[in-house]
This record gives structure tokens, C-alpha cells and sequence, in this order.
């Protein structure tokens, strides 16, 4: 029977997302199973410390029933208790953290607490494209400022340092409707961690015109680099932070949908507000194997384990980009890998499905490798706004955080490149 | 230091929830612990076949990772499968069922994907509060149309059944900007199932000025008269109905935030848009818990036991309001028991928190009852628009899914009731 309903217009505008195109074409390929670098989500399980807290509260009626909105006391508390020494103040589990369903609904929140329509927001790109359906629900709008990329990225191996942050850009892109500035560091997907020197600048800016910062910090634990907490360079630049975390990025359980915001009570408040309209609470039983694992994790040698983990994958699979001579951006955190693939030749009349015709190169490219050489990653356009899809440079993103066998066997399988890059 | 950011409107305007309210008073109340009959969180454990499916599927890589959007392919096709010879047709778990963060969220998606600003959504009066701020939220109207209380219902006991449709107060609510009806059935709180008749003439006013119907039948496991399913009365109107169903309240974990919606494609991938951008997907693991729950349920006689169960919890209660000569209101489906409390005399001087004091009567008696005697409940005014509060009569509402233990305690309790009775 015909559909005689109309959608809405936030929806029926929408392009299809990156992650179902990449996911349904790894579907499809001729070589099963598909080596998935794709999405960020891992390939092992989560410790054996959080999956045995989360199994047990399975066991306990209170952990089975609706969550107080604002987060289970244990875990708030555990948030609390493990950020108080990094922020240098102690922070108040009552009303300065917020437990959300995810990092991406906790964004949510906020943008649903503070945005009335047409308020703008302000991204950096390259832009982790789920925040911009995001802002734009509760009627904000996004107005991008570009992060410079590494100036020989194209053609030799960079830094995700290199990623530079153009001040007046930022400062011209102010305007009296500017109502929050968003900084995401680590930075998905360049890896880029801001310096103290650049949050700083933002910050000030910010304090001067009275701007909101929501600074998504979810890859806090993978920095490899000093890193620098947004909500700790002085209390003038705190007062206007929500700082975003995610169980699920640092424990390694994507799934688990816990994550949570920091900040001032002023804003959480209004969050909270927000997220109990649009999920009532969040998951509870697995707050409980997060609100376990920060202290275990806090108590042993977890954090710096799993920071040596993750760059003894990176560095496994960096290994293919030099031997084939394909430059790549060394990330200071998270565990995304971008990789430039200017110098790859798709065969002339390869076919591509129509619904890549009105889609970037790197489109084509990252359709190319996984029809080809069954190994699925993200073409970075997606994280551009389309009028600046030039500056997207065909740069694809591949995530590491899989088992080693895996990357091993990406690698294998990258080699067969060798007959589509130009001496 | 005081704050400069202006929340958004639609957090700024927002009355405090009854929950909260009740929520707090309780923690406030002398007597401790109180006998929390008010929010409908189980007060006991999901059954143990249910939890050993979500705790082994915590050990599995795969269930610890994102979700596909629309739901793991064992929970949809387990709602399929369920779902399929109740419908009377095959549903397509591919295209048909979408897994969202609890019901709740599955509704927001509806909203979200169907409501433009300005288009109108008919709810039934009581209604369940958080319809109210999420049809907002995507800048629905809401549109109310009371059901009429059972005509004695304030001085002697009644059934469910006798809360009425008043087709042409319906009739007379739909404009041309009317975009959906949502029908409640079981009801909360009035425990009223719709008949068939009742669904058909909603139905057929839908098929005739082609409204959506967003059928929420969260409590379909625990009907305790024969449960007619929206979506199964006609082609025409299952061609405009989405059905809202809730793993937490058929398996008593209203804590792992998996529900579901069920309909036709044309109008599930548009839900299942909006739902990507809410939470990008849902609790993974938890979604095996509920898969392996349905398949387990359907092979034994788990539902007709539930039901059983839940009949005696009910049993268990209305002993008091019989004893107290207090009228109740006998539910034909879901958990909650209205009892009217206009008999009952709050001494005069009795003080109040400020807070309540622009709130109906039937929240002083709320406040009243977990002071002076240690029980909660919900006061039904929240299930009101505030112009209608006239209409709310002075039912609390007292949700029986708790342990025997705890109804008994709740009953001695409410024996302290008698001397602020008239007789």
C-alpha cells in the first residue's frame, strides 16, 4: 500500500549516513568476511573487571529498574572521583555530572537544553557528522570553521599536530547568535590533540562573547600526548563548559550506550532537563560495570595499558602505509588513522553505484577498497559540509582499535594497491 | 559564579516532573524506607532466563559493540517472530521492526520523524506525561480529548471499561494540520483497554482524513481481557499505524532501555532515521536478553503467568481500599490501580512545601499520604493539561508490580488512613 504520510523535514532532507553506506557495502563485497576498518567500534571485548560488575548487577533488582535521570548514584559518584584529580577540583557527583545513554545523546542534551532555533553553533572541520543532524533537531544552526590541514599531507607523512587551528577564522565566524563553540580532542578523525595554548584562545574568545563550550572529550584516556582538559584552563572558561566522556570509548564496549557530561550545575541542570525528556535514564545495569571499571582502572596500571595497546596497533598497521609509500597523519590520540589516498588510481570505467554519483572521490576510493581489496574504511568527506567537500582531499579514515590478526590481515590485503599507485 | 546562558525555551518553560517531586519527597518522608507504590519500576528481578541471556551475551564480543541501528538481527527477528501470528501476517524483521532505548525513545523517534512545527498530535486524557514534552520537542501541538471517568467512579468502585471515548469530541479535535492520534492501550493509568469497536471507530476516522496512529501497547503482555492490537483491525489502518512495544515492561527491567517499534516500511525508515540521530543505536547486549526472553516466553506459558502473577498483586492490594471504603477503579490491563481519594481529609493547617502550592489537590494528598504514612503514589493531575485539572478528581495512582511483602507493609500503613476519613 502507497505511503500516503509525509515525513518530516529534518528526516526527509537527510542524506544517507556514512556508517550504513560503508556497513551495507562491506555487506555486499565479493571477499567475506570483510576486513571492517571502518567504524570505531573494537574488536575484542570489554576488560574482564567491567564485564564482571555489569554481569552482577544483572543479578540486582535495583540495577534492573529505571536509573535515577541523572545517572545511578555509583557511577556518578565514580566520574566524580576519577575526574576530580585531573580537573584539580573536586567535582560534585550531585549536580555537576549528568549519566547519559551515550556520548551521543548526552550531546543531544545539551543542544536540546540551550539551542532555540536559529541560535548558532560553531564545529570545527573536519566534523564528526553526528553532531550536526544534532544541533540542527532542536533548529540550531552549524557554521563551520576549517582546521587547516598538514600542508604536505597529500604528498609525505604528517603530524595530526600539523592540523592547525586559524584563530580569525574562528573569531570572524562569531556572531551575535553564537551561542556554543564545539572542540572535540582528542579530535575524530585527525587525531588531533589541542594544544593548551589553542583551548586557550577558544576559551577567552568564548569568555568574552559570553559563548557555551561543549567540549567531546570521549577519547580522553587515548591521549598520547599532554593533554589538556578545556574545563580546567581557568574557572571563568569552566563556567561555560559542558565536557562530554564515554564508558564505552575508554572500556571498550561501543554497545553498552553509557556515557556522561561534566559541568558547572547551572548547566547539567538544564541537561539533565533535556535527557529526561528524551530518554527518561540511562541504561542501568551497565553503569554499574563503568562505575566499577573507573575505580579498578584508576587502581591498577589500566589507563597507561591501554594507551601502550592502542599505539602497538596503530604502529602494526602504519607499517602497510610505508611500504606502499601512501602518506599518513600520525594521531596524538584516539584511535582513528587517516591515511592519503591521492596517489591511488581507480581503473578509467570502474562502475560505481548510483548513489556514489553525487559523492566525493574519496567515496569511490573507499567504495573501490572494499570491492576490490575487501577492506572497509571512512571516506573523510563525510566530515565535511558539502561546499567544502574540495578540502576533504581524499583522506580515509581507518580504525585500529580491531585485533591484531586483523590488522595483519588488512595489511595483506592493502598490498594488492601496489598496481593502483603512481609511480 | 552565577550564570550568563540562557537555556533553550523548551527546557526553561518545563514544570518539575512528578517523578522527581515524588521521587525526592519520598527520600525526604520520616518514615524509611518508604512503600514506593508510585513510579512502575518492578520490584523484582527480570526472570532468570531473561538475565543469563544478557549476561552471556556481555561475554561476546560482537554484543558489546554498536548495534546495527535498527536493532541486533536476533531481537528483531525474535519481535518478529513473536509478533507475527498475534498480527495475523508475516512482519518483516528487516523492514518492519526498529529496536529503540526503551519505549520512550521509540516514540520520540516517531515524533521526530513525522512532526513538522505546527502539526498536531491528539493524545487521550489522562495521558501518559511524557508524550506531552516529546510531541513538543520536534514543535508538535498537543491536542487533548478527555475520556470521560466512570460515572460513579468518586463514591463507589468501578471498572476500567467505564472510562469512555467520546467519538465526537474526537471527531470534532481533528483539523487539518492533525497528523496523528496516539491511543494507549492498555491504558495508563486508567488500566482501560480500548475495545475493537472503540479502536475501529478511531481507526476508520484516521483511514478517512489520513492520520498517523502511533499505538502505544507497551503493556499488550498484561491484558487481562481479550486485547485487540491496533494495527490488526484493518489494511487501511495498519497501513497508518506504528505499534510501540517495551522488552522492560514485559520482562520487568524497566532499567535496560530496549523497546521497539513495529509497522509498515514507509513509515519504520523514517523512524528508524530520526532514531540513528537520537542515540545512533541501541543497548547492545541487553537487546540478546529480551531475543532469547521472547523465544522462551512464547515456548512456555510465561505470558499467562505473568498475567497470573500480576492479578495477585493487584488481589493484594484493593484488600485496603475495600477495607478503607475508598473507591478504586479495577484495571483490565497493565500494573497501576486508580483509588480515589476524595473522602479522604487532609487536616486544616496542614503545611505544604511551597512547590506545591499551584499544584491540584491530589498532590497535597500525595505529599500527605508519604508524610503522614510512609506510601507513595502518583497523583493523576500530572496525566492532565493544567486547564483540565478540574478533571482529575483526586485518583492516585498506585503501581502493584512491588513484592507481596512490600503491598502488605503498604496496606498496614494505609490502615493509618481511617481517621482522616469521613464516614
Amino acid at each position: 500500500m502507497a505511503s500516503v504520510i509525509k515525513p518530516a523535514e529534518r528526516v526527509r532532507k537527510q542524506k544517507r549516513d556514512v556508517w550504513s553506506i560503508i556497513n551495507e557495502a562491506a555487506a555486499l563485497a565479493p571477499k567475506q568476511p570483510i576486513v571492517n576498518l571502518g567504524q570505531g567500534f573494537f574488536g575484542y571485548n570489554p576488560p574482564q573487571f567491567v564485564r564482571d560488575a555489569a554481569k552482577s548487577a544483572v543479578e540486582r533488582v535495583d540495577c534492573n529498574q529505571y536509573a535515577p535521570p541523572k545517572g545511578r548514584p555509583s557511577l556518578r559518584k565514580a566520574v566524580a572521583d576519577s575526574y576530580s584529580p585531573l580537573w584539580g577540583k573536586d567535582i560534585n557527583p550531585d549536580t555537576e555530572v549528568l549519566v547519559t545513554t551515550g556520548a551521543n545523546e548526552g550531546m543531544l542534551s545539551a543542544w536540546m537544553a540551550f539551542l532555540d532555533p536559529g541560535d548558532e553553533v560553531i564545529v570545527f572541520e573536519p566534523v564528526f557528522d553526528q553532531y550536526l543532524s544534532n544541533i540542527e533537531m532542536p533548529g540550531g544552526k552549524v557554521v563551520y570553521v576549517s582546521l587547516l590541514p598538514p600542508p604536505d599531507g597529500v604528498v609525505k607523512n604528517s603530524s595530526a599536530a600539523e592540523w592547525g587551528l586559524d584563530m580569525t577564522a574562528l573569531e570572524n565566524a562569531v556572531t551575535p547568535k553564537t551561542k556554543m563553540i564545539v572542540i572535540n580532542t582528542p579530535h575524530n578523525p585527525t587525531g588531533k590533540v589541542f594544544s593548551r595554548e589553542e583551548l586557550l584562545a577558544i576559551g577567552n574568545l568564548c569568555v568574552k562573547n559570553n559563548i557555551m563550550i561543549l567540549s567531546d572529550e570521549v577519547y580522553d584516556r587515548l591521549s598520547y600526548v599532554p593533554f589538556t582538559r578545556t574545563a580546567t584552563l581557568s574557572p571563568e572558561i569552566a563556567n561555560l563548559t559542558i565536557t562530554v566522556g564515554s564508558g564505552g570509548k575508554m572500556f571498550w564496549a561501543t554497545g553498552w550506550r553509557v556515557g556522561w557530561l561534566i559541568g558547572p550545575e547551572h548547566l547539567i541542570r538544564y541537561c539533565t532537563a533535556a535527557h529526561t525528556r528524551i530518554c527518561y535514564c540511562g541504561v542501568s545495569p551497565l553503569q554499574e560495570g563503568f562505575a566499577d571499571g573507573l575505580y579498578l582502572a584508576d587502581k591498577t596500571s589500566f589507563w597507561d595499558e591501554s594507551k601502550k595497546d592502542m599505539t602497538r596497533r596503530m604502529e602494526t598497521l602504519n607499517e602497510i602505509w610505508d611500504e606502499l609509500e601512501i602518506p599518513y597523519c600520525k594521531p596524538d590520540g584516539g584511535y582513528m588513522i587517516l591515511a592519503n589516498f591521492s596517489k591511488v588510481k581507480i581503473p578509467e570505467g570502474y562502475r560505481f553505484p548510483a548513489e556514489l554519483e553525487d559523492r566525493p572521490h574519496d567515496f569511490k576510493l573507499a567504495w573501490f577498497l572494499i570491492m576490490e581489496l575487501g577492506v572497509a574504511s571512512i571516506p573523510t568527506s563525510e566530515f565535511y559540509a558539502e561546499a567544502n567537500w574540495d578540502q576533504s582531499h581524499n583522506w580515509l579514515r581507518f580504525a585500529v582499535c580491531k585485533n591484531f590478526d586483523v590488522l595483519e590481515e588488512a595489511k595483506s590485503r592493502l598490498r594488492g594497491l601496489k598496481k593502483y599507485i603512481e609511480a
